[in-house]
């Protein structure tokens, strides 16, 4: 709650190494580190990039006061010297990243950073905890929205949110993944996001009647009028009594009833009925209450009469997979001016790390307009978007494919030159646009909630050789 | 990231109401809400409360800002006089409260606020995402320290927490819940938590070899040196080079290794062994990677050489159940001077509310320190130490019981006083040791990780009878 400066907001094992390569003499040795993540959350077909607009943020404002500086005395594991460089420390690396919006795969590299050692190392935790948790969001709220076929999705969690900074940057995260508002003020004021709401249950119980409550709701807000109708009971009273308040003001420019508990499919059916029948065609029908995209789908599909959804509490925190397992991992050090490709092995074919500087593509069909395959590259690479290109498995050699009449678009900007901010984050309206442009490049195969179709990603030659040749050349020495 | 106040920081529609309440000349209406939720996450048998300190902070800070002025007139919904009021807004509410780190169950009255409709209100999102998030997360660490069964628990979570508020409030919370310390420096100096950490992956990776990147830490930090020694291979590379390292350097004080993958049962047991042998008895085995109490429960069942867990995401997002479903409801009005006790009705029979202005005591057996149950009043009632009680099933009425020989607690402390605050928040390891104790005096059926006991929450009788004549009016009216 109190405000503070987020420089010491990392773990503390950033601060120990960083100590360490100073008093190795390696501070200014050069590295690159990537972030990427291994598994879509909930098992889906892709992801969505989001938390990068908050990191530049984050990166331009990184320094240490003195305050840092003498509770890292008082741990008594740090040097004189070591403190005062912290004192000067200014970020100095390279960035490059893709953009926010973009649907992206596991084993992308989809933020890099090159620099000093020390640098590098020390922004893992805040890269990481930024990109992970908006990303998760931006992702949950892409699949929501897409459960909801076009109906607007209002994210509702602030309550539910862990902690200040996921209700506002989580708000923020929905909206580019495709929600419509937010019911959280800040966020809203914040991110010139549409904030929306009308009255909680206390509200009902505080008049006379739930007939008195909502006329006097009414009779102040004839142009946002949405009527909870769930107090007592939704078919007796709640919506006979908005009916009532609908037909005796004639002044009500817009009209809605909202439905918190109880069968929704059974509910919204009736209460159509009603409406309808009362002439109300124009009143809308929103409910909220642990919606997720499987119930959605399913209120759909049993035919529920929904205009607008609110999500909260499954939303905000991604209940059904609450973790985005972005890692930060160095791929390549420099050594007598050259970059040296590193791997991090492991047992598991899939935590060996992709070594060396690389670069992202996306393969766009030109007649189609569909994403065909990303390829991830050396990063001196090019693929020339002309003739032909061959694909393949990285794991699975043999399974090979010709790619002819695409475009290959570079996914990832360039964000800091040695420190330096080189790039202007959209509006939250074009980053939001730009996600839905990008996501509707994916095949539908790739867009199913349960066992989608495994998207392409793959390695260019080059890339895979130099991986395969550091993964022999361990195996041989243990 | 930017430092702003959490003013604006509320669901939209608590303004629409305020606005309204205001209209319809009810904003000095004095009105009672109760904050409690009605179901423990992971089906556990026992929630801790969290979060208390943060919210008397919050409440203390209110203010509307001439820039929060200016977004809520932009949005053309409120009056000129309403936005007068809120520039001189001040919270004079009564607060009641249950201590941080004491255990509290489902439908109990955790927070009670008393005072003007419009600020009792007012507070609700907040007083809810504070105490949500950092119960569920002390729920979380006490359930994984339980199972740990004594050695220590670090929360290493901070790249997978829902933003920075999560990451450091979290941190807090699983030290209350039971943690000994956490890798988030910035909550480590914020509430003088044990920082801890030593080095990751990468710092192997930046030498020449495993051997020189280990002795190369260990030369610099020999009073805390946990070497990691999963880069490569554990036991073939990892751990020997790990005892190479501890044999030559004899200035080490505090030995250990860590291990980030793998089988962590037999690399465990084998590394044990490994470092017995070579007369290391005193390193001790440090091991982390998606834990969570069940896999530490499993751990040591099976017989794991474990001396300390890391524990991150699973702790820090409580990722198999991250909603702390926590609830705010109006329970009485005040009318012509004397407080009218409400209801919210519902089908589902939990969750119709407690009306009333309520209070709340734990049954304490004189003779073995155990609570037996808690007992909820109406605020007036008082319940004697001496003689009995009967208690009984507030569902379930013929299901009683009668207690002897006990002393009732009264479990909540006033907070604010007409919005002076009256209560000084303990030390974190003050609050840390009361949890400590109060889940000392729970039975062991109450704190099994599956299927636990439900411990009596019981209505007295006064209140019982008053809510059964109000669920009584209400059916007889619809």
């Amino acid at each position: 709650m109190k405000n503070i400066n987020l420089t010491m907001l990392t773990d503390f094992y950033e601060l120990t190494m960083a100590n360490g390569y100073f008093m190795s003499d390696m501070k200014d040795q050069r590295a690159c580190f990537d972030m990427y993540f291994r598994n879509v959350p909930d098992n889906g077909g892709y992801a969505i990039m989001a938390g990068l607009e908050q990191l530049i943020e984050y990166l331009q404002d990184l320094h240490f006061s003195d305050e840092d500086i003498d509770y890292l005395r008082a741990q008594g594991m740090f040097g004189e010297d070591f403190l005062n460089y912290l004192k000067n420390f200014k970020f100095s690396c390279d960035v490059y990243s893709v953009e926010e919006g973009t649907p992206v795969f596991p084993s992308e590299p989809i933020i890099s950073v090159e620099g000093p050692m020390i640098e590098a190392q020390f922004v893992e935790t805040m890269i990481l905890l930024l990109i992970n948790h908006q990303s998760l969001i931006a992702t949950k709220a892409n699949r929501i929205s897409m459960a909801a076929q076009g109906r607007p999705v209002m994210e509702f969690g602030t309550r539910r949110a862990h902690g200040a900074s996921a209700a506002i940057y989580g708000a923020r995260a929905s909206y580019i993944g495709g929600c419509a508002g937010t019911a959280c003020t800040l966020a809203g004021r914040e991110y010139s996001l549409k904030a929306m709401g009308t009255m909680g249950h206390s509200w009902v119980l505080s008049f006379k009647d739930e007939y008195t409550a909502l006329k006097t709701y009414a009779d102040i807000y004839p142009n946002s009028c949405v009527l909870l109708v769930d107090t007592y009971n939704v078919l007796k009273s709640g919506v006979p009594n908005a009916i009532r308040v609908f037909k005796e003001n004639p002044h009500i420019t817009s009209k809605g009833i909202r439905i918190d508990s109880g069968d929704v499919t059974y509910l919204t059916k009736n209460a159509r009925a009603m409406l309808d029948a009362a002439g109300l065609n124009d009143c809308k029908i929103i409910v909220s209450n642990a919606l997720d995209e499987y119930i959605i789908r399913d209120l759909i599909l049993q035919g529920a009469k929904v205009d607008a959804f609110g999500v909260g509490e499954r939303l905000i925190t991604a209940k059904s997979d609450p973790v985005f397992g972005g890692v930060y991992k160095m791929a390549a050090l420099e050594e007598g001016g050259k970059w040296v490709p590193k791997i991090k092995l492991s047992e598991n074919i899939t935590k060996i790390t992709n070594p060396g500087r690389k670069e992202l593509y996306r393969m766009i069909d030109k007649s189609t307009g569909k994403a065909l395959a990303d390829v991830i590259t050396n990063f001196d690479e090019s693929i020339s978007s002309f003739g032909s290109y061959r694909i393949f498995d990285p794991e699975f050699v043999w399974k090979r494919k010709v790619l002819k009449n695409f475009k290959a678009v570079k996914l990832r900007k360039q964000i800091f030159d040695k420190g330096n901010l080189v790039y202007e984050s959209p509006s939250i309206d074009s980053i939001k646009q730009y996600c839905k442009t990008e996501v509707d490049k994916l095949w539908e195969e790739i867009k199913r909630f349960e066992n989608p179709q495994e998207y392409y990603v793959d390695l260019s030659k080059d890339l895979w050789r130099t991986k395969d040749k550091l993964i022999r050349k361990y195996s041989r020495e243990n």
